[in-house]
């Protein structure tokens, strides 16, 4: 019998409401397949700091561990945002992603044909199709080389030092060629390498991990040009490889392309098969506790979850369909259309959890 | 009597055509107010190193030093794409920046309502208009920190520092602010402050630089949100002030909105009136020589000029008037709508020279 040994962080804002219906889903593929689900938490981000002064224990990284794949709601909220750097939620989340080895950032966007309305682009751009699979080196380059403040000719200034070695991109770029494979066989690294030195490294070394991949086309891009193609012709990409930060703006840019990110999963990953999963939007503080945060992302997640972390590729695909489903009996706030009608965070987590 | 002294470096690519369309409709602004024109001429990019063994020249300096303003046309080639750094057409502009002291970059994005179909947003988005001035710092961070390689562990690495003083961020703070006082009085600051210490250090200038500005309302936003926000609903936005590597990439998203690269202008300026002036788009080398490439954000550019540089604000006006005009006359083909006629270069800079 399988075991599913999974690890809540249910973190700040709607991060509770959101893993709830998550949980429903799992609990319910689980059922229906009779495997045993081992369900185990810990406190991230702000709800850690108040409980536990810290934005991440040890005994949080020690549950996480232990568990075969992770589930994160969302960290961070205003009463936080005084704190000193190492105390803020975000930290946490930082912190995790070391901790725990999680290098490679997985970010699906493709648009669902119902939203094709929802999507602030025309429909003509996104008739086209657009599914790309942002992979986002995560923890390396600006976040985490070193950073201080300093005089330069008596100005007070501060500096932060964007670092790669080539070990750090070979194994980033090994995961977007495989995952290409399994795809459109097309990688476009998004880089800056007019300008920085470790843009520079970054397509020496990608190169060389190309060229063991004849079957993949490997083309790069500017980051500043990137930005621009993903709203004038989205469908031209397949997997859009890139570091750290480009990887955070391009990502979240092309998540709204899909109309919005409430819908939208990610999975890090590392070496092992432990990873966590997490929607991509935030803890969006203002909405929280009303019952309308959009929990699909989070659903989605754990299909990622089922998928890379327990090879269960049919029950991933049997919630990725219920969530395409759910699009037509109901939608929270931020999807509103007046075709379909108007429910609540947990009437789509249970439509889902009853289909899978 | 006026006298405007303008140097113009035509550059790569399509930079002579669309410097040619320009140059037109200078002279014709100047002849018909009487004003007194002196042009000159310098080398800058790759049609620099192909003539004088480096990009920038010192006596392509001293030629803009003496011009009261400098017209650029565009930088670069795939034959120069494998000289070393400090040879590449890039290096040139982003030498002239600093040589000239040009630290603010100012690049409006509007959408003409003419083009409302071109622009990749659902035109219910772009109803609400959109009106965006993105100031960009242009001569410090990444692009200037401190850069290379070196050995991390005996691994291969490569870096670059992105570091600003106070001082830097206080100068086009307040271009930011300036700027905004003759706008909608609204300043967005992006930035990455949950990560970057150069980020928080922006924010404690920013935030001194607008207590001097009362009128104005100033928020903060991290780039990855402003990325999505600008497809979002991009009038939210009126002066977008950030760091240079973040305007080079939301300026380019930004522009995109507008419909096409090719119509968008951008100055850069410094303490005194000297500026440069260049369209956002880049040397297009694929349609160099063919005659269609878009006039109209070099014709723009001069329209900045004159508004920057020589304070003659009437004048900046009946040019983007007659740009606006041309849009009905004929379009080059990157505008191409069935509706309007395709036009050659020329006929477009013509076109807007006989009516200013
Ligand atoms: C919260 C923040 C530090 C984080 C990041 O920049 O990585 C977030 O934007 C993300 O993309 O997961
Ligand atoms: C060519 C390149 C170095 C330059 C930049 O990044 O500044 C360009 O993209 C721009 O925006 O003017």
């Amino acid at each position: 019998m399988n075991t599913l040994k999974v690890c809540i962080l249910a973190g700040d804002g709607v991060g509770p409401e959101i893993t709830a219906e998550a949980v429903k889903v799992l609990k319910s593929v689980c059922n229906a397949k009779n495997y045993e689900l081992q369900l185990t938490e810990g406190l991230i981000g702000g709800c850690a700091v108040d409980a536990e002064g810290i934005p991440l224990s040890p005994a949080t990284v020690e549950k996480c561990r232990a568990a075969g794949a992770v589930l994160l709601g969302a960290v961070g909220g205003p009463q936080y945002d005084s704190l000193p750097s190492n105390l803020r939620p975000e930290a946490g989340l930082l912190a995790i992603r070391t901790k725990l080895g999680l290098f490679a950032n997985l970010r699906p966007t493709k648009v669902f044909p119902i939203l094709k309305e929802v999507s602030p682009l025309k429909n003509k751009i996104i008739e086209n199709g657009m599914d790309i699979l942002v992979v986002r080196e995560l923890t390396g380059g600006i976040y985490f080389g070193e950073k201080g403040v300093t005089e330069i000719d008596g100005e007070p200034s501060a500096y932060d030092v964007m670092m790669y070695s080539e070990y750090e991109v070979e194994r980033i770029a090994k995961v977007a060629f495989e995952a290409a494979c399994k795809r459109r066989h097309k990688v476009t690294c998004v880089d800056k390498a007019n300008v920085l030195e470790s843009s520079k490294l970054w397509r020496r070394v990608v190169d060389r991990v190309a060229a063991d991949y004849p079957n993949v086309e490997l083309c790069y891009m500017y980051v500043d040009n990137a930005a621009m193609q993903l709203m004038r012709n989205p469908s031209q990409f397949d997997v859009l490889l890139t570091e750290n930060m480009f990887g955070d703006i391009l990502s979240d840019e092309a998540s709204m392309l899909a109309g919005s990110i409430g819908i939208l999963p990610s999975a890090s990953t590392g070496h092992g098969t432990l990873g966590l999963y997490e929607p991509i939007h935030g803890s969006a503080p203002d909405i929280a506790g009303k019952g309308i945060a959009n929990p699909l992302a989070t659903i989605l997640s754990v299909a990622m979850m089922l998928r890379y972390s327990f090879h269960l590729e049919n029950e991933a695909l049997s919630i990725e369909q219920a969530v395409e489903d759910s699009l037509f009996f109901g939608r929270t706030p931020d999807l509103a259309d007046t075709a379909y009608p108007a429910k609540t965070t947990a009437e789509i987590g249970s439509f889902i959890a009853e289909r899978v």
